[in-house]
């Protein structure tokens, strides 16, 4: 069965395809799109050896020319650098206006592929095909594309939006599982800013931590769910002009901590899941929130098996110099994202830093 | 006296400020945008010299933080690598996505500025002070932005829109008198595509070979209805989807020749001159205009001190291989913008190879 979620948007809008086993209809699913024959996949070696055979036997069938750009595994390759690389291919294979670039990949594939289709030649095609949970559920969704700056994350990029993403449940079987732990910090983050019917769903499930313990149906809720949640506020708010922020939910402190540990020891949603229990623990100093629920958001987060503590080592004066540089920062403020009820948040930038400095020194390692 | 061309677009609006003398009232007009604080002053040398102060001047005394960043000049600079200086500058001053760049320079300066802006936190403020002829009616206007790739001409980039264009005729008074020519090259190709009473006022000057030759008058008539051909055009179709292609006309063998003299021996609007020359000839002998206007163009040209044939020593197979790989190829069909009257071009992908063949022989150097 396959569950289509329109993503809205006043330029180009476009569909999130969900059914389990349909990795082989890509070609399919692409050919309805009257994209030009041309089509380079761009995947790395990890997700190619399992993937890769598949979606290309598929695009083939379809009569598109295939080709394929390879690049090394892993958020520290998220460069500028790594992005000449598809630009090279693109050239050598002539890619023309109406090529596609298909991203075959968790998030740092996506965000890479999305940014060179953005500007090569101004823009082409773009297709999604996200195969870890983070990247179904938030990285493919809603047009933000870009590479990191050897001194911050995402901060070059742009909004292009996908033609197409298609998720494909299936892959996730292969995914290791600290990474779907990590995907599963967003879906909890939907649930908190968006979907209390999707955090009491997860609520009454007894594990979160690995695929295989996901009662039957609720890994597609959570897809589903989820991928509804983003275009929602996508559609309202394509640019980030006000609400998208609430999607930054867990990413101020999240972000702050995976750059100072280099990106290595802590992931994205291992870091978003730290800064969800900090963001509600600030909610509950400014009397926005209270005990119980931020007690229920991080049973949540630790049933997913991440971390709620900060990484050990971590210095609370190096957290508040970075959380300086984020680009939510305005005028000098840094911008957080608070939950007021399960479900809804409001957006602040009256945080005294002393409030974030008691809250971050309670959650350093016991 | 000033006049304002507004550039009316779904997602945003832009006003074309043109008025003598008014780079003093940079900062006053960026205080009606509501930017923020920080203004990131992008520029090469030599027009940093001439300009600088005064741009800076007029920014602080209006209040704003003004940082700076000095590329060095020239086309071969239009690269990655200038862009990741300017990305530098902009994560030193911690420029936050209220702040703008302002490109101070030609096309070369403005291009990579817009790019800059336009990948910078995703996006942030950006205004241009064209400081060509053929920045001031072309490359300022209409959002294209980018760099060259080592192996082709823009090749990378993004459509984006400035927040405003401020054009300061005085400006040109410094402008070497080849520079001048190749923006005229851009003039007459707007006479020619869509405005026959800008072609028939330029046939009416003497001269158009220096600015201080030209009827007092004509400088503002050539700014503003070029400015204006641009401004209609783009519009109508921001993305060249279909329209805007009409301004590529003689940019198809154009890019050809500026590629292959290496970008060196040969400037843009040269090459341009060299192109409408070839577009026109193709166009007489495909029956689609007359010997008569093709001379007229011709003419316009020359009086401009623009060449009217190729460079010595170009190889006439080469040129049809880089044609090839142009942006403007669809389905592996090279694309012409041919014209029909004077003030009226048609689009085409249908132009035998011989007759590029032979035109181009033609117009070998004697
Ligand atoms: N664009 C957005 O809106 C957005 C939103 C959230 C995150 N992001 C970005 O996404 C990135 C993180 O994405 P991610 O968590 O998907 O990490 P990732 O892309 O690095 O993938 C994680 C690891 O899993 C492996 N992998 C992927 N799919 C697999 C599969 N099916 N089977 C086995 N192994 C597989 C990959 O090789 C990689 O080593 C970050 O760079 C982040 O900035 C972007
Ligand atoms: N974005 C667009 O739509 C668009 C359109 C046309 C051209 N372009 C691009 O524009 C570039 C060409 O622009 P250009 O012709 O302005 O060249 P340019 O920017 O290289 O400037 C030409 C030279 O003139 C000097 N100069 C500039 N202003 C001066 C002044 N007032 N006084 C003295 N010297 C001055 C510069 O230092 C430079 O050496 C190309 O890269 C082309 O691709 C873009
Ligand atoms: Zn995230
Ligand atoms: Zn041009």
């Amino acid at each position: 069965m396959q569950s289509v979620i329109r993503v809205e948007l006043p330029e180009q809008s476009y569909d999130i395809a969900i059914a389990s086993g349909s990795l082989d209809q890509l070609g399919e699913q692409c050919s309805g799109l009257s994209l030009g024959k041309k089509v380079l996949v761009v995947s790395n070696p990890v997700v190619f050896k399992h993937y890769g055979g598949i979606a290309i036997a598929s695009l083939k069938s379809a009569g598109f020319d295939v080709y394929t750009c390879i690049l090394p595994a892993g958020e520290r390759y998220k460069t500028l650098n790594s992005i000449q690389k598809i630009y090279d291919v693109a050239l050598e294979h002539r890619l023309e206006r109406s090529s596609t670039m298909v991203a075959l990949g968790g998030g740092v594939i996506g965000d890479m592929t999305g940014f060179a289709a953005a500007t090569w030649l101004r823009g082409i095609n773009f297709v999604q095909v996200p195969t870890t949970l983070l990247a179904m559920v938030d990285a493919s969704v809603g047009g933000k594309t870009g590479v990191n700056h050897p001194q911050g994350k995402n901060l070059i990029g742009a909004f292009y939006q996908p033609r197409l993403v298609l998720i494909d449940p299936e892959i996730l079987k292969t995914l290791p599982v600290r990474e779907f732990r990590a995907g599963m910090a967003e879906v909890i983050k939907y649930g908190v800013i968006w979907d209390a019917g999707l955090f009491s769903q997860m609520e009454e499930s007894k594990r979160l931590d690995q695929m295989r313990y996901l009662n039957e149906g609720l890994l597609t809720e959570i897809l589903n769910k989820s991928c509804q949640a983003k275009a929602d506020v996508v559609s309202k708010d394509e640019k980030e002009a006000g609400l998208r922020a609430i999607l930054n939910y867990g990413h101020t402190i999240g972000h702050a901590v995976e750059s100072l540990t280099g990106y290595r020891i802590v992931n994205h949603g291992e870091a978003v899941g730290i800064g969800m229990v900090a963001a509600g623990e600030i909610a509950v100093h400014l009397q926005l929130w209270d005990q119980e629920s931020t007690q229920r958001q991080d049973a949540l987060i630790k049933k997913a098996g991440l971390p709620t503590r900060l990484p050990a080592g971590l210095d609370l004066d190096a957290i508040a110099d970075v959380l300086q540089t984020d680009k939510k920062v305005k005028a000098g403020k840094v911008r957080f994202i608070l939950p007021t009820q399960i479900g809804v948040v409001t957006i602040t930038d009256e945080v005294p830093a002393d409030v974030i400095r008691q809250v971050l020194h309670q959650m350093q390692a016991a």
